[in-house]
């Protein structure tokens, strides 16, 4: 467990190292814009999913540092969402890892404007030569995951999830909006390396439902640590679920039905690697450190 | 004039069946995002930026209808940027021609979502197959918009208007701001149809300078209108920028001013085509219509 922390936090670093120099710079006046774009991104987080990326690229034997552009892609796609959902008009959250939300620290057009620049320049990053040479390739990146954070994915899902606050869901519901929420995103980053090694369409699947699964058991933990974990620990404001009336695995399971739920999904996750032997150890050991982490 | 407002108002209306069909559908429960993916881009609109892409396209032979797609994806972008601009942290506009902005039909929430969804809408379509057959076409495409689009294009351009709220710029600054909020993305419209028809690098840097100028001359046009138009005209508050102390070649030339600038750059977009002789005689058409033209 410890080896593997280790390995998160060198691609975290190498990842954020990526983002920094992919960021836009200068001395521009609008550089309010890049400053928050920046502070937004660079704050930490846990880069899951660059790490899927990565991990799933590892599979293939892409190198770390050919994964980065499409890594910091989706964590731009994803650090945009949690900027829209802090909004006070969304999820209404100041604190985000421990630091205001870039609404706070800037002001609300700003935080408005940093998501759409995040999310825009996610896309020019896949469409660059520099990620790919064949165009085929980063083709199904951008439509991958035009996909997955579009109408019918991310954006889909918090719309549900905005909705069921005032019209709960039932467990059905729930799962579906998860999925669409956070399900397809992190369904992308798993098989992002695949896309980017030209494996082919079966692989590519089987790295989707290792994704998802993997990806519901992560969402499930992240419910359980909005229970029973502190602000402090966890670096943002917890039990605000509850408080929101919010349609959870744990409301309707209870901690420990979603404790087992959660380990349940992790060895499913797991099950998909069969396929792949000994190349997918890495995506092994983080369906172990999914369901043990504690923030 | 007459003949060419009939050119139009056919672009348009293929435009927005193109769009209709381009839009999510479904019974889901997050159809609420859908409905206002609709309302915010069937509710009318100029259009002229789908013009150009088709019109753009027409000098290289492309009809109509193989240029719909990508002049819907542009026109969702533009679309999205209104409705972010409306936004109470933003422009807060309750009212975008003649009808509620999409944050007073529906609330903030779906609206920030909505410009999200059409945002990355926009990307899915070009990635898609169906816009081109030629990966590098669609790649291009893709690179392109995201340019416009992005931090050193349109958001940083909005950035820079709200911040020239309270630090007024002078001509050069109020040039580039306009530059980066309205001309990148008229610019990318205009070379959009070339990209498609794979012409040279030349000719679509032509085409983006043709774009440029007639851009400038609709943004004048379009401040001319806010201080000279009624709300019932013009189909939106008018005299809100004068109010918003918002820096603008009217503030700046006076309104005779602005009105010969606006001359100057039409014949100067006109100019450029030259080079595709009598093809580009519907964009010809354009360059007049844009500084006649009364809402």
């Amino acid at each position: 467990m410890a080896d593997f922390k280790a390995i998160l936090a060198k691609a975290a670093q190498a990842v954020d190292t990526e983002m920094d120099r992919l960021l836009p710079h200068g001395p521009e006046l609008e550089h309010r814009l890049f400053d928050a774009m920046r502070y937004t991104v660079l704050g930490g987080g846990k880069r899951l999913r660059p790490f899927l990326v990565i991990a799933s690229g590892e599979i293939f034997d892409l190198e770390l540092a050919e994964c980065l552009r499409v890594a910091a892609a989706v964590e731009f796609v994803h650090a945009y969402s949690l900027v829209h959902d802090d909004l006070p008009c969304m999820d209404d959250d100041d604190l985000r890892r421990g630091q205001p939300t870039v609404h706070v620290k800037f002001d609300e057009a700003t935080a408005v404007l940093t998501g759409d620049a995040l999310l825009t320049l996610a896309f020019e990053i896949l469409a660059n030569r520099l990620t790919s040479p064949d165009p085929e390739v980063r083709m199904n990146l951008v439509a991958g995951l035009a996909r997955a954070a579009g109408g019918h994915g991310m954006v889909g899902g918090q719309m549900l999830d905005l909705w069921a606050e005032t019209n709960p869901l039932d467990e059905a519901g729930t799962a579906r909006m998860q999925r669409l929420k956070t399900g397809e995103m992190i369904a992308f980053a798993g098989e992002a390396g695949g896309i980017l090694a030209r494996a082919r369409p079966q692989q590519r699947q089987t790295l989707r439902m290792f994704a998802h699964d993997l990806g519901l058991a992560f969402q499930i933990t992240d419910d359980l640590l909005d229970v029973e974990g502190s602000a402090e620990q966890v670096g943002k404001a917890t039990g605000k679920d509850a408080a929101a009336g919010k349609a959870t695995v744990v409301a309707m399971l209870g901690v420990e039905g979603a404790r087992n739920r959660a380990s349940l999904l992790s060895r499913q996750a797991a099950a998909h690697l069969d396929h792949f032997g000994k190349k997918a150890n890495t995506l092994r050991d983080l369906c172990e450190f999914v369901i043990n982490r504690t923030n």
